[in-house]
């Protein structure tokens, strides 16, 4: 019944941080807590991330910001990257967003979270096209 | 001689912040730790927020991100909320970012936020334009 | 017509923290991010705090942790203190919590938590009770 | 002398996260910082969880509430998780009080601190009796 | 029996912040943690601070640093200001461990933290010793 | 033309972190952020840790309990660490700012930090002249 949010929330989802991670995510969660997953799908995908007020590059780099700030999301952060260049957004942005981490969050925080995002570059082989 | 910077770093922070919240920044300092405003000036408004790589909106907005998320730094959080206004984000992008933060960092994080930006917009009388 | 989870969460809400702190949390963001109001009822206080696989004083004891150990909550931190008082729980209970914050975030999170503790027990009263 | 205070710690660890456990802390510690473990068993272990004003099961759902808010002691959390079923909590409380961890101090923190749970109760083959 | 730790402790605090904050330190929790004032009074001050292994003025200035990065401990970091100067730190020494903290903890973190010791330096007229 | 500061900074870093850990900052982001690197030689090493204000043995002991408190940046505690001992820092002070951590940020984060000191204390093969 309340199937639609759960559905638009998927939705959503998939088109973010794409298929894999969002198996990823349903299947982790599966036979330990799939309340976990659920609640991620309605309450982040759905609840938040469908609303119009904001785009989804906005939405994503913003989100990347957070999680390098919180300095202990590693995977999480590495999710929103790769969902940041699903919807457009260049390594570049990327990069220059985390270079900003380290005024508000100090060096170690910024330094953590530009290698995660060299790790996903590297998996989706963007490492020549940043380096200068 | 490094004065190139410090003048670029000045005119940047003056044009995000505005002339009240840079004289602030530096008369809080100027007793006790001028090196400190200088260091801002110099290592954050020239050398990181002059970058072309990001637009300011974006800056802004991720820097907001990642001040709500810290949680204990309220006073740059309302200094970077009227940075956001002043380069032209709107309240609602503003809150839509702050409510994005529930996910990321939890609901504390976002309320107390959500509050700061509540302060600004009243300052600023813009309260009537968010509420619905 | 989702407005059975709004209701089932406004009525817990209410039973846990009162009538006092759910109208300040509606009023608070009224004009600002109504949204925000409503996701905090139907996210937290239907989707979580009304599921039966801990019970609540449990609940509100492992929140008043959780809120310690952030550090920059003590207003979400002092509305749980309430709750947990509303629901049964002992100021004793709320203190040991608070001093075992000690040993898992330190000393300045265990000392603020308990001055925040300390207000909500005056404003009630219930210091005498406390003291030896 | 103050071997009293050591010995009722040392005793109380053992019976809540189990000799396994303790025996590691003071292995760990034995070459390099010796003292370390002698304050946790008496710091923690004797002068706070032995008090009797709460029982030893909220103590660890409390703990573990605190711990993955950290979310940067994934060892000690995974320790306490297994006290808190050595002294009798389901695997169930242990789930629904990290979900809740998830609005308090964010997705990321309650999504990790998830995992962290999962490999204790596959360790101890737990896994089949949580999931539905 | 245990009372020459106590003492022990009390004669450390004494002599590093001062018979007024320890004073306060006391009074704060008697009527609502007192247990609180003794753990400190032992676990911090007589087990900690009182090891010879570090220098007094070395471990205030480190205390410093890792309260500065806390951010959420204000009364606390004014506490160990005022105590790095009772040690004979200079406020030059203080400011430059804050300047520090910036990198390793972000600007936000630094700027408050200096504020802080500004209201520390004013309440004993040390501002004008530190201006250029 | 700035060169200066550069070569500043990367003297100092190399004569305090050593020239393998510099390298390895100088190789780690030179495909993704070569920025991130020049920034932390000009912003950190030249700008702050040049500064005669502070002797560089207590720069490192105050730096190193600033990344024990964050806990979420082990490689950033490590390098401090090897420059603590670099510059002349004993493996029995380092210890004991980290003890002292478990009074100001808790029992985890003092250990997960012990933890790394042990691993830099192995390679450097100093675990023999810490225990006792």
């Amino acid at each position: 019944m309340d199937n639609s949010r759960y559905e638009a929330g998927l939705a959503k989802a998939k088109s973010v941080i794409g298929d894999k991670l969002v198996d990823k995510l349903l299947n982790d969660f599966k036979d330990v807590a799939p309340d976990m997953s659920r609640f991620v799908i309605e309450h982040v995908w759905a609840d938040l991330f469908c609303r119009p007020e904001l785009d989804v590059k906005t939405r994503e780099l913003a989100a990347i910001s957070s999680l390098a700030t919180l300095g202990s999301a590693p995977l999480q952060l590495k999710a929103h990257i790769n969902g940041a260049l699903n919807v457009g957004c260049t390594p570049e942005e990327i990069i220059e967003v985390l270079l900003q981490v380290m005024a508000l969050a100090g060096v170690p925080a910024a330094m953590n979270a530009i290698m995660s995002a060299r790790e996903v570059f590297q998996e989706r082989d963007l490492l020549k096209s940043v380096s200068r």
